[in-house]
């Protein structure tokens, strides 16, 4: 069966999750604590030298990472991804602005205000990234005020990509109230078969 | 003619040209000033709303921005990308590790040391951008030890996308005398057929 390396906490964990409930594929959840380290020992390098989560383990022991990667992977050949050469490259184009433009910003700004304390000098960038995270919002709605979704006007990875921490930027300190078209379009991911919920406690084992 | 709006320093820029040289595909170079703000304008951001170079223009007026996912683009059929779907995700897998774990450190310090004066308030973060890049060249050398390529042991666009900042990686303050395979592989993307140079001064008009 196929094993996810995952932190129950992580919008790029919760990704994989989604896309593979979506798609009907049952996986075994292996749980590493990222803020504890657990993500940094040999034996972990071994599956992601860059030593993150999500990594899958393929059924014949083959390691993938990158949370979008993955999304890809599996996303290949089914309604998930666009069948066309240029809406694959449109997709991935949304990927990239997650990883480069957004995650950095939304995620980053979220994961201070809920892993560390009020004092830890990390805070001090907390307004740049929360700058950050608002012109990608901004990025968001201009192009959501005119397509239902991110490309094709379909449900596909590039949205499941930029739902992850969207959802959750209210915890980032993100207020959305300017962002209707966002708002709108949150709602029509939640409203997709198969939708299910990010974590946000520890699974119990 | 395929446009390619670009800043003749940048590496991101310079991925798309490589790869465009040894596909043999012609295009239009359009320079856009990215230390003047050339891609924040009304008329840059209907390309591409998240303002920044590469963007491509296709020959049917439809924009694609963001570099790795233009790689992917025009490699996708061509021996630039494995055929295999398991050897696109590793190379996808590459392209997103170089955009967040790479790209923002090891680009970013090169920046600071080109386009900003020693008392920038920004240069204040040079050491962190350091010690992410190094970071980011460790799991490359490991990988290098063992492997000719990144992916599937031959040149890919994984290697292009890289290339780019790796091999000017000493403009941002790093030495890569450490890191053997990393400089052995330098020279190896070096050798390929249709190699172009990076722009290191602005094209004369």
């Amino acid at each position: 069966m196929l094993r996810l390396y995952d932190y129950y906490d992580s919008g790029n964990g919760y990704k994989v999750r989604l896309l593979l409930a979506q798609l009907g594929i049952p996986y075994e959840y292996v749980e590493k604590d990222i803020v504890q380290g657990e993500t940094r020992t040999p034996e972990f390098l071994k599956l992601n030298p860059n030593g993150r989560i999500p990594v899958v383990v393929l059924e014949d022991g083959t390691p993938l990472a990158e949370s979008n990667a993955i999304l890809f992977y599996f996303a290949e050949s089914t309604p998930y991804l666009p069948a066309d050469k240029l809406g694959r490259a449109r997709a991935l184009q949304w990927l990239f602005f997650e990883q480069y433009s957004h995650e950095p910003y939304v995620a980053v700004a979220r994961f201070l205000l809920r892993h560390t304390e009020p004092d830890d000098p990390r805070r001090s960038m907390l307004e740049q990234r929360q700058k950050g995270g608002y012109a990608a919002l901004g990025v968001m709605e201009r192009h959501l005020a005119e397509n239902p979704f991110l490309v094709g006007g379909r449900y596909s990875i590039a949205d499941i990509a930029l739902y992850a921490y969207t959802h959750v930027a209210d915890q980032g300190g993100f207020e959305l109230s300017s962002y209707p078209c966002v708002r709108a379009w949150l709602a029509r991911v939640e409203a997709q078969p198969g939708y299910v919920r990010m974590l946000l406690q520890r699974p119990s084992s």
